[in-house]
């Protein structure tokens, strides 16, 4: 066995990397509950799920990715019948002619971090280590393979009534995001989307990588501390990464379901350090921007995370409410989310602020 | 020369077949003026269109309805990249690896008369003489073919910005109208749809035979007509079939634009022989039922059709107004269309009037 061989997911793998994707969900993204039952009864009947690092396969294997695609909820009432994405990728297969060789998410943030476990278990395939995001957006187009010029056609969609829609030919990767959107909702809110296969030297090269692990350490990391009755909230930031930027208690949430999306606002009153401060939080079914006294400190495509003050448990943008104590943890996007390129396709000015400049987060303490 | 080889449609039939199109169109099925124009260019290129009957075929070759589907109106507006039902029949072909021997209309009142044609101008493919409803109805499941039985996939759709989506395995054809429809919304509201590869032998047996030339004759009785300074009102009736049902003055237009569809009433105050009478018309695109004095005397699938009672001009559900003096016509469905399968599809209980069963119109005098 040589590092390339990735690892097996067991069983009890499963649980905490569901945890550490709602996490990297930044507030979005789906809950990946559902599906990690769903990929704890394929093990359970025999399923061996292979992760592997994105080196690991030769230059010209074919990579799919695949994913949910719809409104959270929706995803949640109508996902049992499970073979949606394993339908579309089946299709780009027959369409093309070619075979893959391995399965990646789009986005490692929240359901959509199990749907390419799930299928890599019903076909027999591996999964790499990584997405396209390293966190959840809302678009299909905001992925770094996307970012890096993967192709937007073919690509096939797939529902739970076996319509399978195939997008032959589409000029951009907006053009996609439209009809797969649309196409999602004419299949009643939820579908399974599987885009143009990808070789695997071109995956290797943009790919968000370690991702999946990533995922899995923070669930462990919270798992871990719960167990030793050690602060969540302190643990994450000690061991990730991420850093501490409000504490306080939510006093207004403005949310309405939009083209789609859930969009609105969160105020958040200080408590702790943060005490006699004011902060807020712009939300497109992800959290999209803090701001602390007026002045924005996160922004996409940094992470945004927020998290029970107490149990340290990612509180969703759908279950933000009115006195819940939060604490506001932000997470560095990789740098293949920062350049010009990936700035022109999920920085600020993509989510309507025309008036931000994209500024990292400063980093906060490490020790991990 | 024998019968089986059919007609070539010159330049100068291409007026009044549109014409004859557009009296079929029964209040809707898009303005065929435009598409006359682009299939009278074609022709001046030196294109060849030749119209076959329904039995000129062997059995096993292969036919392909082809039509625009949209909104009438972004129809007028969009449709000058010209390519979007060829593309749609070319994706056919290389998803089956078939090629189609004839093109067939979908519906012949209005504008997809003429999309057939100009797909055939352009592959160098014979159109057929008939169509799926020998009218217009608004929606996909609506022909013949799909009542008797045509696959409802694989389709595919295109537009003017040469995207192309295949519908490769679809459940049923009202999931076909779903997809076809919320994909040319998308789209921009009109794109070319091309449905699943029919053989000749069972478009022999299910389509509406003839209707290609139905149109033109009506189209060419109009204009004889007005050149003889005749009545054209009374000519048609004289020549094609059709009865008068009533003539009066436009009193009122209710009419709003909901799910994609023109949908409303129009009331008629009688004049000569119907004077003291009301007569009214609902609308779904197409004119649906005929009620004088609360009685309804003509119904879906049977034609109503409004004409201006001097001009003989068919007026359109889009340009119905107060003040207008019709003459409201009818013309019997085929057979096809008036069986127990048809009216399962195209019966008024499809167009949400439950408290109706059909009951064919009386025809009136026949001196053609």
């Amino acid at each position: 066995m040589s590092e390339r061989d990735g690892y097996i997911l067991g069983e009890e793998d499963l649980l905490p990397l569901s945890v550490g994707a709602a996490v990297l969900g930044t507030g979005g993204g789906g809950n990946p509950y559902i599906g990690m039952l769903r990929a704890r009864e394929l093990v359970r009947k025999g399923a061996v799920i292979r992760v592997l690092p994105l080196d690991a396969l030769p230059d010209d294997a074919l990579v799919s990715e695949v994913g949910g695609i719809g409104a959270p909820v929706v995803g949640i009432e109508k996902f049992e019948q499970g073979e949606e994405c394993l339908r579309a990728m089946r299709a780009l297969e027959e369409l093309t002619g070619e075979k893959f060789a391995a399965m990646i998410s789009a986005e490692v943030g929240g359901s959509n971090s199990m749907e390419p476990i799930i299928t890599a278990a019903q076909a027999g395939l591996p999964v790499l280590d990584g997405d396209g995001m390293g966190r959840a957006f809302p678009e299909v187009q905001m992925t770094t393979y996307f970012i890096y010029g993967a192709a937007p056609s073919p690509a096939a969609i797939s529902d739970d009534k076996k319509n399978v829609l195939i997008f032959r030919d589409v000029q951009d990767m907006y053009w996609l995001e439209r009809f797969a959107r649309d196409a999602a909702v004419a299949m009643g809110g939820a579908a399974g989307l599987a885009t143009a296969p990808m070789r695997a030297d071109f995956v290797r090269r943009v790919a968000v990588p370690g991702t999946l692990t990533q995922a899995l350490n923070i669930g462990r990391t919270i798992a871990q501390a719960r167990r030793k009755r050690q602060n969540v909230v302190d643990r994450l930031i000690a061991t990730t990464g991420a850093s501490l930027f409000f504490t306080g208690k939510v006093t207004d949430v403005r949310r309405e379901l939009k083209g789609g999306f859930v969009r609105g606002e969160a105020r958040i009153a200080g408590l702790g350090d943060w005490a006699g401060s004011e902060a807020s939080v712009a939300i497109q079914n992800e959290n999209l921007v803090l701001w602390v006294d007026g002045r924005p400190v996160i922004m996409v495509p940094d992470l945004i995370i927020n998290l029970d003050l107490e149990t340290g448990e990612p509180i969703t943008t759908e279950v933000l409410r009115y006195g819940q104590r939060l604490a506001v943890i932000g997470l560095p996007a990789h740098d293949l989310m920062k350049t010009p390129e990936a700035m022109a396709v999920v920085g600020p000015q993509c989510f309507g602020y025309p008036e931000l400049t994209f500024s990292p987060l400063a980093l906060g303490p490490v020790t991990a």
